[in-house]
């Protein structure tokens, strides 16, 4: 059965991760756990300060060479009556302005971020070069196991 | 940093769930979480018994025309120091015997899974027609906020 359109809403709110499905340059799937938020009609993700390896990282870009991605945000639970998984078909677009202080959307985003996540008073939110992923719905379908799930 | 092999084997022992990406017949990826065994050299996942659409699965048609696929184990965790993840670039195929109790390898798999998940004590393990897919590794990758994540 599906969620309802509250319990996605919500989850869209809380959830703290998403899996990220890109396309690589050979066209096979690339994978990455991210954190985001819900913006808008948005959701939006930081190339933040978490540990990664140098040079631009390849959810980046397969982004700027294959646009449309998959979010998964999912629930896995022994109880397997509480399953449940939203997937979200997105129009991905890499944001890095050049004055991220004049831009009001970017500057909302980071401020909800930081709202959502705590942990941003010690990890740095941005790196050297601004940079946030936003994800444009295309579709969304959702699955649950049982009615009291989610 | 990397999560050390000793890690990588373990969790690829006793982690519930993965996320798997399959590439769609239209290029873009798509996403749906797991359960699955390790066993051989190889990872198993049942096309089981839980509530599901109807027709052929789109994880299976998709394998069917592009095997190459990304299965992402990850760890979410408020604190960051915990996070890590495996992803396992892989070459599925779709395995349907038409006597799978003559399959000594699909046999293995099916005692595994029901020894890992004893969920399976009440959901199906197979459906009507006895469906697993494999999943030979092609390169594994990892990382870990710190060293004493997993």
């Amino acid at each position: 059965m599906e969620l309802s359109p509250e319990s996605i809403r919500k989850q869209l709110d809380v959830w703290p991760v998403a899996r990220l499905a890109t396309q690589g340059l050979n066209g096979s799937p690339h994978q990455v756990p991210i954190v985001f938020v819900g913006l808008g009609d948005c959701l939006w993700s930081p190339v933040d300060g978490k540990p990664k390896r140098a040079g631009e990282l390849v959810r980046v870009r397969n982004i700027r060479a294959h646009p449309t991605v998959s979010l998964l945000l999912d629930h896995y639970d022994n109880d397997w009556n509480a399953l449940w998984w939203i997937r979200i078909e997105a129009r991905a677009r890499v944001l890095e302005p050049s004055e991220p202080r004049g831009d009001a959307a970017f500057q909302a985003a980071l401020a909800a971020l930081a709202e959502k996540y705590p942990q941003y008073e010690e990890v740095p939110l941005l790196q050297d070069s601004p940079t946030l992923l936003v994800f444009d719905t295309l579709q969304i379908r959702s699955w649950c196991a049982s009615s009291s799930a989610a």
